[in-house]
């Protein structure tokens, strides 16, 4: 749907601030809690938590992030889940998000209605409500910017860092291609991420957002590199969609394609691969697959490794 | 400073992301702590605290908020300020910052190391952390949206929430004009806030952000009507002078202007009012003002008080 319209009728701004954020806490129903735990205070008030807290935040921007083919309620779904994903990719939990809304004064009611209650599935479906927020004029724009707090589920919280040596490297899901759907109909990874920080033999996670190829960096340790063995990357069927269309390898889709919303993490050499993924299938029926593992810099790949210097993940901000 | 640039060299772009994000580091300096605690992870980390947390998110907009006039610095302490302000207006202190910046690839990096370093001049001197963020293009525009989690500073926050019939209404500072100048070079009232919060006889509190006229409504119990005496509205000179070019009564401008960012708050009458005076004079040179109190709605206004039915406040989407 396209989000603005010139009837002044449909348009935001025919409801007023108070009007507009009244019809904003009706479309997040339950998600919306009563102030001063919710809308409506100065600040959002939390409860203490004896827990280590985490923060996240993340936009969806019109044009950008979304377009006019992307359903509002989509659009408000993905804004949530991006975030969660990076909740679960510290191995926490979520507790409450806000959200600050900068939008032009023609953006449809009906668009705006779509999106919030996008953002009331989400927050229904993982118990997190929406505590506060802002709403600001933006001439042509659109950017809505959630931002979401977290705590520890455990006693301890599971950093990029921590990698060694040795440590074998696993990843969630199927991998590429994710512009054909995935990165709307994602889930973002809580249980597992949680039940990875659980155990000691994990030593670092993360979540894919902007390739493998690139994401990978941020887990890799001093003087180390990874090997990926090519014949292990779980390549998705869209990623092979992608391929038959861009004339490019399944594979470089799946090491270079944003938005995979999987989980990426090392596993200390100690625990043997066949123990650990029998404890994961126990769990969890999401693929895993170990893809490699963290060699010295100075020894040569072995035969079948990824030449990661040939690919390369989305880059923010084109140099 | 004009925020954009059509010379490629001149342009954030030419950073890329990492050194884009190794930038905005150095020019926030100590105000960036090492990941975990600070930027560089999927999340920020805060360690647990004890205190009910708060959470507030207000954006500075492109073309909304500042322009070409605005040093990049003022607006990036603007900024910090605003939300500042927020966690002043519940008695709290606060904790930690993250910020997510919107922009075209063409912004200036001389403008943006201005406005990181507005952010971190007030980071520094409110000993504030900026711990996480989010970089996205948004191609025509800049939006920087910033969280602030706080927490209480003593065993209450005082939300809006609380006031009775008899409470005496009281605010800091002078009001009104504040596009002169006062909307950037404002002080969060943190220590005043958290004062008023550890007094019991202290009832409700907030902050002016869209002017006194429109803001006072947030703070009246049902049944109840403020009586403010329009000879004692603290009444800014700035507020004089936007009088004598618009027109209109310097008492409207104090009434109606938005950005004020001082405190309005609400004290029982069990309080005589030159005790409360007193104490906070032993421990403020900030004014105060005790501006009315609220009556019954039955009640007719008494002589000399304000018909806030003719005045209104900053509304943010025009109906």
């Amino acid at each position: 749907m396209h989000p603005f319209t010139t009837h002044p009728t449909e348009a935001v701004s025919s409801l007023g601030e108070l009007g507009l954020i009244a019809a904003m806490r009706r479309w997040l129903g339950k998600v919306s809690p009563p102030a001063p735990h919710g809308i409506g205070d100065d600040c959002a008030v939390l409860p203490a938590s004896s827990r280590t807290a985490l923060v996240t935040v993340d936009p969806v921007i019109y044009g950008e992030h979304f377009n006019d083919a992307v359903a509002p309620s989509a659009a408000g779904a993905k804004l949530f889940k991006r975030n969660l994903s990076d909740i679960a990719a510290m191995g926490g939990r979520p507790r409450a998000a806000v959200v600050a809304i900068a939008l032009d004064e023609t953006v449809k009611i009906e668009w705006l209605a779509g999106f919030y209650r996008g953002l009331a599935s989400i927050g229904r479906r993982y118990r997190v409500p929406v505590v506060g927020g802002d709403i600001a004029r933006h001439r042509g724009g659109l950017v809505v910017t959630l931002t979401l707090i977290g705590e520890a589920s455990g006693p301890r919280v599971l950093s990029r860092r921590g990698a060694r040596i040795g440590d074998r490297i696993y990843v969630t899901g199927r991998l590429g291609g994710s512009l054909r759907g995935h990165h709307l109909s994602f889930t973002p990874r809580l249980a597992e991420g949680a039940w990875l920080a659980a155990r000691p033999d994990v030593r670092s996670l993360m979540d894919l957002s902007d390739g493998l190829a690139k994401d990978l960096h941020a887990l890799t340790p001093a003087n180390a590199q990874p090997v990926l063995h090519e014949n292990r990357i779980p390549v998705s069927t869209a990623a092979r969609a992608c391929a038959r269309s861009s004339g490019r390898p399944p594979l470089a889709h799946a090491l270079e394609d944003g938005e995979d919303y999987e989980l990426l993490f090392t596993v200390s050499r100690q625990t043997p691969d066949a123990d650990f993924v029998r404890a994961w299938r126990r769990r969890f029926r999401l693929p895993l697959s170990c893809i490699g593992e963290f060699q010295s810099m100075n020894r040569p790949l072995p035969a079948g490794a990824v030449d990661l210097g040939r690919h390369h993940g989305f880059e923010h901000l084109k140099p």
